[in-house]
């Protein structure tokens, strides 16, 4: 069979798809990584104790399918139902289910109306690129519409104008947003929750660093879910566990179309024994929020035009030479941040909140570049 | 918002869908639990450590998007290159992969022909019962011809007159099979896969528990991938770790949509232990093989018609009451084994094969109830 051959075996659809393209995790000793948002700071000791502690014949067994205590946990810290919660591999995970459980899958060219509302996938940009991804996977429709220059929430009355569907079976709003560090107000997206007729999801993978968080959305309106994850906030990314909360009818589809055991057991355990030890986690919090700020006004001071953060990360602008260019000249010093081609953002650079020390470093280094020119 | 226009939220085929039904994970102290096929045999004593030694400050980073160290590992096991693997989070999600991969969703009641058959999953029946609720969960449709009566493989010609389709995008045949633990030659798999002209998929979950495996057909047909897990045979069910061997370009569209971080950060460094160290479970295999045989012979005597066993459990047909009423006395003996209302299956149990105490146990209780009558 030639390659040609073989490749009539994978839909079409498969075949044109652009994959998500996470950022690097390179193998550099001494290397300082403020590319993807990871926290500073390890796990809780109770936590990695409660993991070593789990290790052990158990691991032949299946882990519990429905991530059980984890919801009785989440359900109690959230004051909800373990009805209203669904966990999964990751937040990742239960976004792609989000889609393949609201929108149609649709033919391209798909003409206005119902129908192809009924197929959209909607969000702003520029947010989680993750998004037009799921669409595109699914064989949704992507729907994007810019939020404002400074990264605000556009008008509903401008929205309607830029083409957004306040029919579209599901629209995702990433808050705080990643990448600007932007936060929303819960009274400005409970305004445009109430317009849109399909579901929405709130992105709050970031929200712990935020003044304020949507929760209360998700147990008020039926067609609202939140996306939340143990990565971010609780230093697990290692381990994979995000969940929604969220009515229980659109929960209960959820469970239906997802793997019998899509979270592994040691995640469940981790994130047990960090519910736990919510007490840690808040400090660490603390401590990232006051690096956030003293990072923003060092930068300030060095001549980078640096937005307001609500998250873990920031986005700034450097001065002297592009953004591209800096992106190199900081892998060179053994720093490596992030920086996105899309043109929104293409003039930043996206750098993760590490510890004083790592920000320390990073400032006296930008300071060395500048000084040599 | 009443519960109906909740509903109305859900794409009409999620509304529809059955989930899988996995086994029971009771909470029973002193249980035996012969019913979901785990490993009565821990995991090597250098993979637990290795998991512990790795619960460290690594947690709060994200592993590896890829598997790389897992897929190099396997590479070498099985003769082939990194890009012959993809790593999933257990063999069920590289599984769902494929179905959403090579078929195409359809609408109802549509007609036969090619059209038909890109969007056909084909297998077998009985067989694992997880494959008709991903036809169903992507839309595709489902396409089940039986076995023999006694498990085996229909001929050829017979599988046409059943209305077999050889075009179908996707085949996935459980091999050796669950739940009757017949095993297949790798000739008449051979046979098979020459004739299909879609992607086939061998599902090797309980295949180190046989005498033969099909890996090579993998490696020589550019259609056909071998489904293995680390689950069964490496008693690793708790971390979730499944992987397909096969054809470089069906690999690389799998990999294209996956989410990005689909394998737990511990669950990696468990199967990378678990490959450094296949004495131990080779050793485990040739207990369970032995427990198997002995279980077999004992139950026969006790006039149990026990089916030829490739796997780690066995199927066997009881005396004196239905099936289904032996699952209960047995429950109430707390002896856990598991039964299917299928027509082809009803009359049978399905024990998993424990250590030869719990199977000692188990046949100790099964003479007394036949004793009490």
């Amino acid at each position: 069979m030639s390659v040609k051959t073989v490749q009539k075996l994978i839909r079409p659809l498969v075949r044109k798809l652009h994959p998500y393209v996470p950022g690097e995790q390179p193998k550099i000793k001494g290397l300082i990584k403020l590319n993807t948002n990871e926290n500073p700071y390890p796990p809780a000791p109770a936590v990695l104790k409660a993991v070593k502690n789990a290790t052990d014949s158990r691991l032949r067994l299946y882990p519990n399918p429905t991530a059980e205590r984890v919801r009785e946990k989440l359900a109690r810290v959230h004051r909800c139902s373990v009805d209203n919660i669904i966990v999964g591999n990751g937040s990742d995970e239960v976004l792609a289910l989000a889609v393949r459980c609201f929108a149609e899958p649709a033919a391209p060219g798909l003409k206005k109306g119902a129908k192809r509302s009924r197929a959209t996938v909607q969000y702003f940009h520029p947010s989680y690129s993750l998004y037009p991804v799921l669409a595109d996977t699914h064989g949704s429709i992507r729907n994007d519409v810019p939020l404002l220059p400074n990264f605000g929430l556009p008008a509903i009355g401008d929205l309607q104008r830029n083409g957004w569907d306040f029919n579209a079976a599901l629209t995702i709003v990433t808050t705080p947003n990643a990448p600007s560090g932007r936060g929303y107000s819960m009274r400005e997206l409970d305004r445009l929750c109430r317009k849109q007729r399909g579901v929405v999801i709130l992105d709050e993978a970031y929200v712990d660093f935020a003044e304020e968080n949507a929760m209360a959305l998700a147990l008020k309106h039926p067609h609202v879910l939140v996306a939340r994850t143990f990565s971010k906030a609780y230093s697990l990314c290692f381990q994979r566990v995000g969940y929604f909360v969220g009515n229980e009818e659109l929960i209960s589809a959820l469970h239906r179309i997802r793997d019998s055991y899509n979270v592994n057991g040691l995640g469940q355990i981790a994130a047990e024994a960090t519910l736990e030890n919510l007490g840690y986690y808040r400090k660490n919090f603390a401590r990232i929020i006051a690096t956030r700020e003293k990072l923003s006004r060092d930068l300030t001071k060095l001549g980078f035009r640096v937005l307001p953060s609500q998250t873990n990360f920031i986005l700034a602008q450097p001065p002297l030479w592009p953004a591209a260019q800096w992106l190199e000249k900081l892998r060179a010093e053994k720093i490596l941040v992030r920086w996105f081609s899309q043109p929104e953002v293409k003039n930043y650079l996206r750098i993760t909140i590490g510890t004083p020390a790592e920000a320390a470093k990073l400032v006296e280094r930008i300071r060395f570049l500048l000084r040599k020119g």
